[in-house]
């Protein structure tokens, strides 16, 4: 269904911006994980806003409240339910008939015959990527055991971009510590340039995109399965479930267009009495499964349209042109909050497809 | 599961390269359809190998024996399950302790416990994608009843790029030809020099990558849904399951990583009494749902790994590095036999949407 | 996944007794439905345990909260979540290692490893099935739109048995009452003698099993498919989702296995230019689908196993046989709670299925 | 989908009885198991037809064509695809128009929207059971290396009862020896009754119907989950989907509604450092999930309404009332004939519940 995701491990995402909460009930947890929940805390603040001058100075309360699922601090094993309530909502006057240019004010009214709740963005508001973190911070924490861990850094911001990795030998302890930053560029002179575009953008009441890219370290070989289960399938899916995620490239991506097979390939290698291969272009899987080697792939970001320019659009009743300044608190960049929530959707992805590997090994 | 795709129109894939036969069992088809044989077979034969100089010059015989599923010309709405026997295969020696750079000789060694049949690719083969157009081809002629068409060029092969597509307005009538080409180049001098690029690296004993764009038209707003279903999701994971493909952008896609909101944004706009987008940069889907403008999107096709060329890789058995030169009948770019596949694949998935969104219409 | 169900309309359970609520997640409700939420209380309230000598006293409060999914009173067509909280959950020194007879103690350990969360029957406690009305409640006012009725009573408590119905032609407005009825027997005689059983099982400390026999009218022929999506797996995979169940059987069910084909078999019959069938053995499905009489099936209830009276059983951690005497406040009958409960299951089976016909009609 | 069924061991039907072929489609076969394919045969031989009095004459050539997911002796993992072709098809004059009584004539026409295949029952044909069976062979095979067995015995014909099976306790040797038999009874005596009660419904030109226990040895506890996907939800989903199945029961099944708890619970007790229960009422199931007791069910067959009698009934084309007498070959009792189909309906729910354990073990 729409709102659930997952074959083993999976959430059910519900809540609109403006109703009592907004939440997800995660089923397939496996039984007796104790859980951090000062680090899933962590995770939520990573994607909360209002924090800087980046963000929405909104306060959202993110705090969840645990329904089911855990009993004497671990994971019992069924579900997990987790409720966040929708505390800051400004009652305000909402012209649901001025459609928001490249928003799902007019797709959306379509597809629920007009009874969507419009306030604040409804189902379909970046709000709802909260619960999927929190889900998502479990699945980490779990993966972990694992050893697997998930890393993101921001490849670049407008036509800022940060160093590039080395996705065959990933840096992990400069990838780690990127959680810690406002805006996880590895290189740091870049992550001032990205500021002042972002500051710049600001002050235009304009917003700018960007594009993430992110690592999963620790998976075995040979996990995933070809055609319609492959690896980049069932992650693309779910990293297209963002919203403003517009694109998505494995390894070296869309470069793959342009090389000769022999530029492309990933030659094998023994290292170590380790099969691995040399380059990474593949990102890690080849033919829809795992090959050992690091997952890499980078999402694009679309600037966020709620920009506070004047903007021609329609109004639905009457279907007369008009122009419209969106009012109200917009992230001028919502690339930096996006980070946390393209590793919980891959944590999510990655532990659903590692539960099923146990079944096939 | 792995082999089988889609919620209500589902097709289930089976075969490897040199087993008896590959195939496809298609559940959920519409009943009392009359298909036109000879599309199917003029469908398929776009995607057939040994035609030209580009391609492999094997001589399959993809004729499909349709086992089930049609009754007086006519579908029956229970599954048609059709079968292509693989005929031309090689009796040689193989060789998979040798892993292939880039292919799923390693990955699916692993996946499988080492008992695949790898046999030319054995179920990884592209050979598979014969029943995916197949399948594809009946979901067109069932499209093409409630006015959706659906199109492809190649966007670039190598450095050679077609001629930009008005994705907000494209020129159907110049879509709907490209059908008959050979390189479905819209600039038909790109074709010529595309055919050049390819021919050099042929005669390189190398291969070359590319990437398509597709379109879908005549898809009305409000098909699809937010989060985990959303069209962006649905399309992906199928594309994402044709072997080769590495990265999938909806409109603009990896573009808007560069862009301001005030350039990225879609205005709307009444024209003729119809409310539409002025660009259509989103690619026709806000919020994972359809906002009536043309569905667009890019997959980008990776050189095929299968070159001739000395390579680098492993002995799996003696964990030894060899060198390693394939041998045999390769395609030097398999991005214009990709085409009528991505069609194809969007077709399945644009079909299912569209029987999905008679229950919340 | 366990505890979901549903291709179109989807609900997903969640919590344990003493969690700090239990509640459901309703997706792919149709959009603009205006709900009434006293016709939601009534069903919940039928469910409802402390309302008479039959059923445990403790008086629970099931008012559910809604927190998403209703706009201006009506659905919006995204996600429905109801929580309902836990409050009164008695504080008491349970012995989890004391393995109570016929309930999950024993598998429920194995199944989560130890770490389930024992207090009340935890997640496998039939409060769970508050959320299931409520859903079902929901459920059944949009099939009520399309003239779908659903009505049960108790076939059997012991060996009281009802009178029999016509299930070819049944007497609707008798059914339609029974839903105000504490017993819902159509013959309050041997709704008086089946009182007197519970009564008696009660003062025994014992427990009572029985049958209830549940009616679906206004489904069109057509509905369903043949093999694993036939009406009577769907229902059947539904009912027996409820705890407590141990057989489904549809139409005259067991009793076919005595009879001859000559006088099993449902003749057709024109009356007034519509098809029918003299009989309706068949329980209104041929083939697993529906031919558009009544759906008729029977849920056999067993006695709960929660009884007052010295059991033998095991201690797992000494891994001895001891004496259990289950303390505290039990039903010494289920089967007439049980009743709205089957209803509201088939509601929402009825509704997944009639909301899948609206493709292939 | 209707023709798919499983999570992790998937297959998925085609076929009708008079189109070219039927088969299966098998998905989620664990790879490197090496099969019996005599064993494989000998399950089809036991559903064939032909072979008896007691069944049809036609003499159906049911050997399948394996097409792929076999190399070199093993299974690789990868689709396994069998085809078995109709060639024993006769062509005569079909009046679709005369609806045979509690066939799915009526409810498929309206289904299919009057475009099925009606050609010997078409995709409705007990036939279709065939590539069930040969599934469900190789299900066995690999349960059989977990030590899980699946025996049936006839339960009744007609009046015709066997003995009953201490099913805490069965006797696995008897059981075991019953796949050689003409009419799996335990006992013989019973079962020379059961003969004549058919032989004296063939002389009526009638058919009868009968039940069938099935036990399933050997699957630890903890296997299944609570609710919706109940052990005997699944189960019993899969035996609704075999033609002329319409009760199925768990344990003592319809027995439970005439009892107290006190009669009804299942001891649990400790044996040889086991924990066992003293009866097994419950059919090795408690909230859903397997409590290390044999599995035990029985589902209820119906007469196959295929009689050579005349019957009432209506042709659809003019809405008259009309005679019907059935011509051809007909089995006056399909009970034998279900006896291999309900266990191989069986092993493939099994194997199934079987690999997702193996994610949460």
């Amino acid at each position: 269904m729409a709102n659930s995701y997952g074959k083993l491990f999976r959430i059910s995402l519900f809540g609109e911006s403006h109703s009592e909460a907004i939440g997800v009930v995660i089923d397939g947890v496996p039984s007796g994980v104790e859980l951090d929940m000062n680090e899933i805390m962590f995770e939520m603040g990573r994607r909360a806003p209002g924090k800087n001058a980046f963000s929405t100075p909104r306060a959202e309360s993110d705090a969840p409240e645990i329904l089911s699922g855990i009993f004497k601090g671990k994971t019992t094993g069924t579900p997990i339910c987790a409720v966040i309530r929708n505390t800051n909502t400004r009652s305000k006057d909402y012209t649901p008939e001025i459609l928001r240019p490249s928003h799902a004010d007019y797709s959306g009214k379509l597809r629920y015959n007009g009874c969507e709740d419009y306030r604040g963005g409804g189902h379909f508001s970046g709000r709802l990527t909260a619960p999927v973190v929190f889900a998502g911070a479990i699945a980490k924490q779990i993966l972990k055991k694992e050893n697997i861990d998930i890393f993101a850094h921001i490849k670049n911001i407008g036509k800022v971009y940060d160093d590039c990795i080395d996705i065959a030998n990933p840096d992990i302890d400069a990838l780690k510590n990127l959680k810690w930053e406002t805006l996880p560029f590895i290189n740091k002179d870049k992550a001032k340039s990205a500021e002042e575009e972002i500051l710049a953008a600001r002050s235009d009441a304009d917003s700018i995109g960007g594009s993430i890219e992110a690592i999963v370290s620790g998976v075995p070989g040979g996990v995933g399965s070809p055609f319609f289960e492959s690896v980049e399938s069932r992650i693309s899916s779910m990293l297209f479930s963002i919203p403003a995620v517009k694109a998505v490239e494995f390894g070296i991506g869309t470069e793959f267009s342009e090389l000769l097979g022999s530029q492309a390939n990933d030659s094998f290698v023994v290292e170590n009495d380790t099969i691995k291969t040399k380059t990474n272009n593949n990102g890690g899987i080849n033919g829809g499964i795992t090959n050992g080697m690091p997952i890499v792939l980078t999402a694009t970001i679309k600037p966020t349209p709620s920009i506070g320019r004047e903007q021609e659009t329609v109004n639905i009743n009457t279907k007369k042109n008009v122009k419209l300044k969106i009012q109200g608190r917009h992230d001028p960049c919502i690339v930096q909050r996006a980070v946390p929530v393209v590793e919980a959707a891959l944590a999510i992805t990655v532990l659903d497809l590692i539960l099923e590997a146990k079944t096939y090994a």
